[in-house]
């Protein structure tokens, strides 16, 4: 079991106010976040939808890479791309989809095994199983 | 609306491959990641746990604060701690909890409506809206 855990400063209100992010690990930052830079250009901000696009990526490699060895993979290379899209409108501010696109080169396997391993690290992958509330969509191909 | 993204590359199996994750905003990063370093000592490292806790105190931290101001208050300062766990066992890995940990102070509410903000605010959250495989906890308090 492994317990991460993250915090955020705010001062202000939504439209005006402002935040900054701390991870435990201290891997990157203190990073701004604000309504402004989340809802409309980025402007080199980071954002929840950002955030999550890194933590589904991330762990998709993870899953996809074992789904590959554990299906006879070897010499295993992946770029796994996560697009994360917050909508806004009359039903209030919603995550509404979260693209995946999966390049990899792997010797010993082939195109058919690769795409059905892609599905299962879909499946299995646990920010996958986090994101019930989220439309995901996996476009993999072996390269 | 508005759509971020985030890159994985990875190379090798599950245990003994590694990853780096870069944003598109490029806030942060690129960072390293690995299952050792996720299901065991962070020892530095961030993990998508990290990140998904990352996503969800920023966004927690801009619906509360809208929250707030839409019930009267004003001089909103608040500190939102999400900390995500992440299990591993029979049933394979899951991410089973996610403890929200909010501390804030304002002029202009008193605890009960803070408190009835906090709730709103956890139950209509984007972040929280996308994460329905997951059990999020509150524990509000104004200072």
């Amino acid at each position: 079991m492994a317990t991460r855990q993250a915090t955020t400063t705010w001062d202000g209100d939504l439209a005006k106010g402002q935040g900054t992010t701390s991870v435990g690990s201290s891997a990157f930052g203190p990073v701004e976040v604000s309504w402004p830079r989340r809802a409309g250009d980025a402007e080199g901000t980071t954002s929840p939808e950002e955030l999550v696009a890194a933590a589904h990526a991330s762990c998709y490699a993870m899953a996809f890479s074992n789904e590959l060895a554990q299906a006879g993979a070897t010499d295993i290379h992946l770029e796994v791309t996560a697009a994360v899209t917050l909508e806004v409108g009359d039903a209030g501010a919603n995550i509404t989809t979260d693209a995946l696109t999966v390049r990899g080169r792997a010797s010993g396997i082939d195109e058919a095994a690769f795409r059905q391993a892609a599905e299962a690290a879909k499946q299995g992958c646990p920010v996958s199983k986090a994101l019930t509330g989220v439309d995901i969509t996996l476009d993999a191909a072996l390269q």
